[in-house]
């Protein structure tokens, strides 16, 4: 195993840590995720890369997963209407046209095994059931992905030839909602676990610059739909 | 990180091997899996578990990934035809009826992190970029999943309406083949990495039994699906 370089993580953690206020200001970050990621970062041996509470989104792709030659139509974080949707949905696709729903991502990055450990034990207990670790580097260090089984992948049209019922679509749509919110859920446990148990060995820089914004690692408010489900 | 109990593991990996045999006699293995899992274990310090080669079902159910409250009424590891599931899906369902097609996932068990990471090298390499390992423990190992993003998980009906049009399940139908061909392949490109790479320290123990059953590392034969594609 590679020994992870201290030095170099560290710069790179502040650096993310900058970034996510950035990010932030500019509308990039999904706000409702932002407790959690702070709740990472209040420890002093993790920080977070990219990640996503979940959402809904419409693409024009071949195969759900496919990342060239797809493009997406429609992304919202939060429920959608049929409204919203009927318009794209009617009109023919340039490949086929899915609607996918993802749960929650979380990447996260740590210095060491022990610590990697608890991250994942934390997240499975919440219900991010398939959370493991992607890879481990000198400079990157141990880096995981949090992830769910929540996920729709649905075949609305190939090309001209609708293949789900138009008249049915509400259905569809308040099923697709219903699985967006299951990740949400997830997404609320975890704050929870977070919460009590963040941080391992506090971060102090992370910490008094918390502070400097207005918060603290006590007074952070849960994601907004948390507020029905917790 | 917790150090390994090699002895324990190696009784372990013997324990797993044995079984894999007894479950292909019995019809429980999929048996265009076996090479693939063959060579993992020519490989001394490395082992695999549970493991499936992609398969399409239709399972009636909450949600897709819901396990509980779940039932599987159809399931084929191989291309599906529409008079096989038309009957099912005409049929009310209990909760909701999916149509669920996933890539292959392969369990395997190392028992340190280089080989771990030279693992999820391949697998990566292959195509099964959502690979990684799920834990770190003193007696099981360092246990890795090798899976894909092929996945397809679509709404047949929501208990007495149909939500997919009828009229168009063979388009569906030829769509979720597709879904299950691409998993078929990037086992095969695995095949062909592991043929090329394994074992990085040959199990004489393993490969001494192979000969036994008429096999060696070096004639194995690609699932029979590989033919086409390789």
């Amino acid at each position: 195993m590679p020994s992870i370089n201290k030095s170099v993580w560290r710069r790179r953690k502040l650096e993310f840590w900058d970034r996510l206020w950035e990010d932030l200001e500019i509308g990039y970050l999904d706000e409702d995720l932002l407790p959690v990621l702070i709740y990472f970062y209040t420890d002093k041996e993790i920080h977070t890369l990219s990640s996503c509470s979940g959402r809904i989104i419409l693409a024009d792709s071949t195969f759900p997963w496919s990342r060239e030659e797809s493009s997406v139509v429609y992304k919202k974080h939060s429920p959608i209407d049929v409204s919203e949707i009927l318009g794209i949905i009617k009109k023919p696709s340039v490949r086929r046209l899915w609607l996918n729903v993802t749960g929650p991502i979380i990447h996260v990055s740590t210095t060491n095994i022990d610590t990697a450990d608890k991250i994942l034990a934390i997240a499975r207990n919440a219900g991010m059931k398939h959370s493991g670790i992607l890879s481990i580097s000198e400079n990157k260090g141990i880096i995981l992905e949090l992830t769910t089984g929540v996920k729709l992948t649905h075949l609305l049209r190939s090309r001209d030839e609708l293949v789900t019922d138009i008249a049915k679509l509400d259905k569809l749509v308040e099923i697709a909602n219903q699985v967006l919110y299951e990740g949400k859920r997830i997404l609320c446990r975890l704050f929870v676990d977070l919460r009590e148990n963040m941080p391992f060995t506090p971060d102090e820089t992370i910490i008094d610059d918390l502070r400097r914004r207005g918060l603290t690692p006590e007074n952070l408010s849960p994601p907004s739909y948390c507020r029905e489900l917790l």
